[in-house]
């Protein structure tokens, strides 16, 4: 009997696919990469997860675990591989606002339990772009980021507890609440951002926190990126630390959305070389309180420390957004980010680099001196979240035969300041040359010794994370 | 030549203390573990510790890694072993308060760390009694607590790199400064809490933050530890997250502090059974200016939301400190946990414990009731950091026999309410039972193939953390 028809006797009441029913998973929305899988399964509990590891193990069947399938890395790429699909395990599970924590199962849709919790007054700070659609097994399974990380951290700083199961089917239970637990190995963050190579995570506790009564957001120009990092130190200091986002947005940036959305409300008219997205928040009842002037005492707060910085000269210029709408309107600009980077008829050259907080400035001052000289029609657009040095420098080339020495390039500029080459996206498929390249030899030996200890036959997303040995490139 | 003789002749520069001279290194400060090390080698950089490694991996020569060795599981123990005593690698190279960054040696003493960063107007806010003594290195390899864990998190959540040498040897370099970075593994989260098995932590970039401006000091009393969680809680979202402690003494902690310090200030006269200090800061300007009646912003904001707690019956009794001296005399209290659950002819058994947070009530009052049908005589104190679950309950037997019975007891009913038997001191040697007990099967067998795969001769603070194979028990 082959191994689709023993798992569908073992499994008689999963949802198997195969042939064309496969399509949603041939290709993922980047539209990179292409690949039909074997089948694609859809269990409905870990059990089942657990039985069709080990029958997967048995059979040496390279496994694929699928979530939302929004990973810009290819690291969900499937052929010829059997896809598990966490679809069908979307239970929330429990939202206690006591103890600020979530209960949910890996397939739960992000949004819908950002949702749930801001129906009970608490918040899962992690938000980005694709949040309607990526699920919570997903944003474990790949660390993920986004404009909060600045205050509430990446994936793993929100998370308590995982259930994971192994290459063999083991389940691995450590579905703890606590916040403080060292009983030996981190095997939890071993797990996360671990791009389902070493387990697939099935459920979470998650870790929330009051929902903010009360934001203030503005857009502010600084003089350059240097300042800007002060202002953020200061409107830190001065808020103790009420600042969820600060994002940075350049001169082109905000010339090219205007361009596309010529109605919209633009937050300047001067044009600024450093324009940066500011949002404040906080649950203490005293902030969301009106002064006489009918503005919220966060407000008032935000508005004085700005006073102080553009004496300073840290500012040239500040818009506050005084209503709902012209938040909307604000974020909107930040939210163009894919729109602005993407059009076009040039493929995009996507750098989700990482940064020390004061290397920054001079890696763009390189980068504007240097891409000239490898491709003169380069095209850029930057993009960055700005207090945790995370910056999209999207490239068009107007050769895409170009990509290669352009993404290089960059890669070079960054180590060389100590950067990183993938902040939030991950490696997947994509970034494995750069793993090669530019990630030290000493972990990826050890990476690669932990994998061979966890998943000795190499079935579960095969190919994904860590690059070949070099005598096999 | 013996391994003694070629490692003097390789390192001829570096101190190798033998017989007498490692005297210090013969048993820790808990008394509770003896046996004396081949010798003592107490390198100058990660180099030496490189090479070092490499000699003892080639010799199969079994190394325990030492810092301040004020550590309570016996992790430092080293029977036979060469001890690698990082005291002399104690340089802090950088502090940066642009970038909130500090890189450090792993011998730098948490205290001058502290100190180092508070000169420049920034905290390193991991605090704990030991830290006069305990080294960056050991608070990370037992990702360390202590009393600000509720605000800042466990010292992994204040780690942005390390740097470690691997059994062989080999010196992996994950010194990163970077708040994003997903390219792989997460190595040093495996390192960080691995109690020095895995690898020597021989450097760190650590976070900081800015220091406090203002903070404000209180015990309150709770009518019950369930309205002490609702207090905290409340506290929490009133000052949008200030509260750095939260730190529970129950009625006997109070009345054998009065009794054996009877001219020290007390809190309260009445007697209470929950008793909380609790400690506010925060880094804004606003907070710390004063009001007409002479006392700080944060302070009347405090007092404001404590009339509330008590017109709704969470609160029934609180002083706030109105001076610093008033302030240390409030934290005396609580720092005399250790003089009061450790004193006496008896020896105690420390039970540090972590619980999910609306289960420490039940724990408790189930080991009320079971604790006297155990040992009649028996003599419980207990402290806990309450906001992040962790209870230090001690118990002194009225025979020590029964310290098997008693803790075992304990670990179970700590089990039922998916608690853990180690919050914040480890695993080391003596709680080795305890996991063989209590960890799950699948995580105990996954801590296996790592060792095995990272330490495959298993020379690296050998017998620590994971328990022999059932077979070889």
């Amino acid at each position: 009997m082959d191994f689709l028809s023993k798992l569908t006797s073992a499994l008689p009441d999963t949802p198997i696919l195969t042939g064309p029913d496969c399509a949603p998973w041939v290709t993922d929305w980047t539209g990179a990469w292409h690949g039909e899988p074997m089948a694609v399964i859809r269990p409905a509990c870990t059990a089942e997860v657990s039985q069709i590891m080990a029958m997967a193990h048995a059979g040496n069947v390279p496994v694929v675990p699928a979530g939302g399938r929004t990973g810009l890395v290819g690291g969900a790429h499937a052929p010829d591989a059997l896809v598990v699909s966490l679809d069908r395990m979307n239970t929330i599970r429990q939202v206690t606002p006591r103890t600020r924590t979530a209960i949910v199962e890996a397939g739960v849709i992000l949004q819908s339990l950002r949702e749930s919790a801001a129906e009970l007054g608490m918040q899962f700070p992690m938000t980005f772009g694709a949040q309607g659609s990526a699920t919570i097994g997903g944003i474990l399974s790949t660390n993920a980021g986004g404009s909060n990380v600045l205050k509430y951290g990446n994936t793993r700083d929100l998370c308590l507890g995982i259930e994971a199961v192994l290459p063999d089917g083991t389940v691995l239970d450590l579905m703890s609440e606590l916040h403080k637990d060292n009983t030996g190995y981190a095997l939890k963050h071993l797990l996360i951002g671990a791009e389902g190579t070493l387990g697939i995570i099935t459920a979470a506790v998650l870790k929330l926190s009051p929902a903010p009564r009360v934001r203030s957001t503005a857009f502010l120009a600084c003089p350059s990126l240097t300042d800007a990092l002060t202002t953020l130190n200061r409107l830190q200091e001065a808020t103790s630390d009420a600042v969820e986002a600060f994002e940075y947005m350049p001169a082109h940036y905000m010339a090219a959305y205007a361009d596309m959305h010529p109605q919209a409300r633009q937050p300047f008219t001067d044009i600024h070389g450093v324009n940066i997205l500011v949002e404040l928040a906080s649950t203490a009842p005293r902030d969301a309180a009106l002064s006489p002037e009918g503005t919220t005492v966060l407000q008032d707060t935000f508005e004085s420390t700005l006073a102080t910085l553009f004496e300073e000269g840290l500012l040239t210029d500040a818009t506050i957004a005084t209503n709902d709408s012209q938040r909307a309107a604000f974020w909107a600009i930040r939210e163009s980010a894919a729109e602005l980077s993407l059009a076009g008829p040039r493929a995009a050259i996507v750098n989700d680099i990482a940064l020390p907080l004061d290397e920054i400035a001079s890696f763009l001052d390189r980068m504007n001196a240097l891409l000239p000289t490898l491709d003169a029609d380069a095209f850029d657009m930057t993009v960055a979240h700005l207090g945790d040095g995370n910056i999209h420098y999207t490239v068009r080339p107007s050769d895409k035969a170009l990509k290669d020495t352009i993404m290089s390039a960059v890669e070079a500029e960054v180590r060389a300041l100590g950067g990183s080459f993938s902040a939030e996206h991950g490696v997947g498929q994509s970034k494995l040359s750069s793993m090669t390249r530019h990630k030290n030899t000493a972990a990826l030996d050890t990476m690669r010794a932990i994998k061979q200890a966890i998943d000795p036959t190499g079935i579960l997303n095969p190919g994904k994370v860590i690059p070949p040995a070099s005598s096999s490139l």
